[in-house]
């Protein structure tokens, strides 16, 4: 099995996550229920910093983490505990949240869009936090509110990097433009308001889409060249923070991400200017880091295909739903007869299919399955539709 | 403007809503806000009633409002109140809360699927709840239950029927089989486990698909021929329920579904029968009696197209990015000069687009917006992602 490591895999058929029996916990739970590992969190970490550290960005680069990927609070007093890294938001609830958990305002870093006046003046009370603005309105309504105050902006090279170039995980595509960020043609009004309010911009910030492994990292190269033209107009730069979308393998044809190959990318176009690397990784950080556990419901033929039911549907993980980026099921238990079966979910629509034509055991003392890699962007994008919104959440340590 | 009405309409270029001026309401409001017209609720029910009145159903038809539209519970107690119509529900949570606001069991039709022992338990503690099991294993599971008691059966006609034919809201395709119900080759198996727990199957149950307008009642037919088969099987049926999924219209091409031709195309098939009929309509009763107020936030230029930003996402209304079937934004005031746009909302993805190309006023004294058809499917499977999931709910009388 491609997804199988050394806190994840199978000894003596049955399924292991961070130190538990999966098959064992089951039995002693609710279902659904979404199962976090500390330790994997914080290896995900712990390897983004070393290879930072190792290749050009010592003592020169932060990762902030999107919190947007998963804000299950325990998650969050983890990593502030840790003293890893700082946080990603993009609300101002966000950062009531991370405040709450324990960060303070300059370990924060705010990259919205589409802000009201009454929210601009809210971040404005927070003193120390980072903020970057994405569009001609909120930098001329961030300077009337601090005149003088250093400031982040966020641009929109003209190009984006998804996996497999998927449209839907594109921030910034090439075919038609995107709402996030400044374009190069109103950066100079951009910067007229930053002179007209005397702001200093310190940080530059793109994010251009989701997901990208070794095979994107060509692309990921193009858009890092395209900022190197807002570099130039910014005498006062001192960060760039190149966002999100590092991804984690989806099938056994994807390889993990190159970690070095990737800061190698960055720094080859960064290393010489003088400027400090940030990045906002979410998904790299808490996706492989969790599963969702389901109870199993029916098992049946219908028409001439077998089918598979279970507790949950697509409204408590809607990613499969959203960007056709399935889930894989994997048995809590490898052993006994296999059938090719479509795991489907409880809700009455016909868009909760879990996944279609897998190989998967069938044996009725199995009462639960897993889906794997559910530990971002499932449950902070969960809805209550049909009332079927109940969760649990744990945090193994 | 095609969807102008008698109680959703510009005076003296201010939209006016179920009697209230919505410029002056929205200055009163938090946006994001969905505002419901409680008439409007009403007299599409009150159609309904007298279309299957008119048509040969008076006195054989039910009507459930299928509240995983909207569960809203102020709108859950105006039908109770109005005594129109039962409700439809698919999770015993939804029974609770139907129960909550006012209905008795009897007026509850159960139609879910993938219910764990559990769950079926739970449910088999109400009495007189209207059950139609959809499939052998909730049959036997509710049989060991209640032997002798009457249910209904789901069937899947192996086709399906939606609005322009999208696969995304057809619930039993032919292409492939879906989750939903008991095929033709599963029936004789379903009824060795009627037969087994003596169970009375008074009742048969299929839905197929949503938002269906004129141009797919001869599909409906050719399902309801479909149906036939099952009808013969059953020599106790009282009962046919045939789903919802009349859809309203959405463009200005589209015409609102011919109720009377509808019953007709169902009555012509079942009319000689004996038997009564019932009908889940959710879309039909509530989407075009809610729109979504948002405070407008931006309105600039992005590389070369004009993009105009509100204070709400896709989060709180999903269908776009769920099923590409996007709400059509209006303006509070229709005067002034107007431009080609964008709609954009607040949350930090690629998806998050309300309304791309249309021509629409600009004048910064307009500081809100509405989007049509936003009382179905919207706030009933809004999430908190990005932590930007708050909004208010309002029944206009």
């Amino acid at each position: 099995m491609w997804w199988q490591r050394k806190d994840l895999n199978y000894d003596n058929h049955s399924l292991w996550f961070a130190g538990k029996n999966l098959e064992a916990f089951a039995s002693e739970l609710e279902a659904p229920a979404f199962i976090y590992s500390a330790q994997r969190i914080i290896d995900n970490v712990t390897r983004l910093r070393k290879a930072l550290d190792n290749n050009g960005f010592k003592n020169k680069s932060t990762i902030f983490y999107a919190m947007k990927a998963n804000r299950f609070a325990p998650i969050l007093t983890l990593l502030k505990t840790r003293g890893l890294c700082g946080v990603d938001v993009c609300s101002p609830a966000e950062v009531e949240l991370a405040t709450g958990c324990g960060f303070d305002c300059n370990e924060i870093s705010y990259t919205g869009t589409s802000l009201t006046q009454t929210e601009l003046s809210q971040l404005a009370r927070k003193q120390g936090l980072i903020m970057n603005c994405d569009s001609l309105f909120s930098i001329d309504q961030w300077g009337q509110l601090k005149p003088g105050s250093e400031i982040g902006i966020r641009i929109n090279p003209g190009m984006g990097v998804s996996r497999t170039n998927n449209q839907k995980l594109q921030y910034a595509g090439t075919a038609k433009p995107t709402k996030f960020g400044i374009y190069r043609e109103q950066f100079e009004a951009a910067m007229s308001l930053v002179n007209k309010h005397q702001l200093k911009v310190t940080r530059l910030h793109f994010h251009t889409g989701c997901g990208y492994l070794n095979a994107e990292l060509p692309q990921l190269e193009k858009i890092i060249q395209q900022s190197l033209w807002f570099i130039e107009q910014l005498p006062d730069l001192e960060w760039v923070n190149t966002g999100g979308g590092l991804g984690v393998p989806h099938t056994a044809e994807d390889n993990p991400l190159d970690l070095d190959a990737w800061v190698q990318t960055i720094h080859r176009f960064y290393g010489g200017l003088g400027i400090k690397l940030a990045i906002e990784p979410g998904e790299y950080i808490a996706k492989d880091a969790g599963v969702l556990l389901l109870e199993k419901t029916f098992c049946e033929v219908k028409k001439d295909q077998m089918f598979l039911g279970v507790n949950a549907g697509f409204n408590v993980a809607p990613e499969p739903a959203f960007y056709d980026m399935p889930f894989l099921p994997v048995p809590l238990n490898d052993s006994g007869e296999r059938k090719t079966l479509n795991i489907v979910g409880n809700i009455n629509e016909a868009l909760d299919v879990w996944f279609e034509n897998i190989d998967f055991p069938v044996s009725d003392n199995q009462t639960h399955i897993a889906l794997i890699n559910a530990g971002a962007y499932s449950s902070s994008m969960a809805s209550n539709h049909c009332m079927r919104g109940q969760f649990g959440e744990y945090l193994l340590f």
